[in-house]
């Protein structure tokens, strides 16, 4: 059992909750909590170690025995030093140290999604979570958006990161692979038209920007055309994981649906 | 210049920022930022009054002379003292104790949004933003739900508080509004008929749940119908605020776009 904060998983850990320089350097992150780390082993996710402290329920103590039957090497720490460590208010006693895999980008594309200069932990995680939810096949994140393997994001995903294929690209390289692919771009934007006016059934990357300054250059020097959602009521603009998310579900919707324009 | 952290109006300010039953006692609430108060005053919503402190922006001084002008009561703050006070991280120096003044149900309904048992304030406040950019008419909360005017909830719906009737109702006084008004109660569920199978012109209540315990039993033997989000990609559920904006938005296509089943 571990009970000094110097040992070097513990620290490993506790860096890798931390910022996003050491998580690159370590091309690793941090699952929290039973459910995730259920996630993670259900993908079969190559796992570097769980660290477990006594306050485990039933259920994470049956995940327990299920990764060491997997290999998976599993460390006890005391309690209070796990929750020293721990982003969340109370900690499940149970983290995963995973490495920073990257499912490939599928051969053929139907839908991706492109999240441009989205710094919101939660946002973010809350896009990917939709983007899975909503069957998008890979995710592009330019650089200038937060790091999707931050323990918030990791969070709010509930589980996304295991399922979708997340790549950190250039914007030369996102717009080679959308041109190589025949992606119709689109941006989304207050100005253009109704999303609803716009047939989302062929190929095609959706680019949602940021709340704080819209869309970035490189997006719009990229795109197509501007996808817009009409605001009846009113506003400045919808939470930028909101307006994803009604994007995605009218693609759903479109190729689901025997959707007549 | 308020420099005592005894102060009537910081401790009013300070106790409204803190619990739901502070704020319920004294009917009142508080709105930090340039762009809330901004919207309040645009709004024409009854101000108690304005602390302000020295490191307010231009746009921030051009308020200040606008709500002096409107007979708000406006009084200076030392910054460390309205940062100590602040819910936000680094305060824009304004804030605004407003009455928490209720705008009438309207008479005629054709769509209104049921919030039951929405826990996480930034769930409440993004679903509060975005029913008001979908035009929906008024917000019931039953007791359940979170206090929405919390801060962080009045943080994240960005000026809605001021633009949509919002009311705390017993389940009892919901039945007998939407019996009145002779709306179709749909709840939002994993189970039950995609969104776009569902005719939502005709006038309509939607009951969106919390994600933890989904919804309560009060919501389901109120509801006439269940409508759902297919999600291809699998996946446990969408997250609550993630899952209303689709369906309000899907109200406001088929009502506005030449919608045919």
């Amino acid at each position: 059992m571990i009970t000094s904060n110097q040992n070097p998983r513990l620290k490993l850990a506790r860096s890798l909750l931390g910022r996003a320089k050491e998580r690159r350097a370590e091309n690793a992150f941090v699952a929290e909590g039973v459910r995730l780390v259920e996630e993670a082993l259900r993908a079969g996710w190559p796992f570097r170690f769980v660290l477990t402290a006594e306050n485990l329920s039933d259920r994470g103590k049956a995940l327990v025995d299920h990764l060491q039957k997997h290999g998976v090497a599993v460390e006890q720490v005391s309690s209070d030093l796990l929750n020293s460590i721990s982003e969340t208010e109370t900690s499940q006693g149970i983290l995963a140290v995973l490495d920073q895999s990257t499912q490939p980008i599928p051969d053929t594309l139907s839908c991706i999604l492109i999240l441009d200069q989205i710094r919101d932990p939660g946002n973010l995680g809350t896009l990917l979570r939709t983007a899975a939810g909503a069957g998008i096949q890979a995710i592009f994140l330019p650089p200038e958006t937060a790091d999707a393997f931050a323990p918030k994001v990791v969070r709010a995903g509930m589980g996304a990161h295991f399922r979708l294929p997340i790549h950190v690209l250039a914007w030369e390289t996102i717009r080679e692979i959308c041109e190589r692919a025949n992606l119709t771009i689109l941006l989304a934007d207050m100005e253009g038209r109704s999303y609803w006016e716009i047939d989302l059934r062929s190929p095609l990357a959706l680019i949602v920007g940021g709340e704080a300054d819209g869309a970035s250059q490189q997006a719009r020097s990229l795109a197509h055309d501007r996808i817009s959602i009409p605001m009846p009521g009113g506003g400045e603009s919808l939470n930028a994981a909101v307006a994803g998310a009604i994007l995605l579900f009218e693609v759903v919707r479109q190729r689901t649906s025997s959707f007549q324009k």
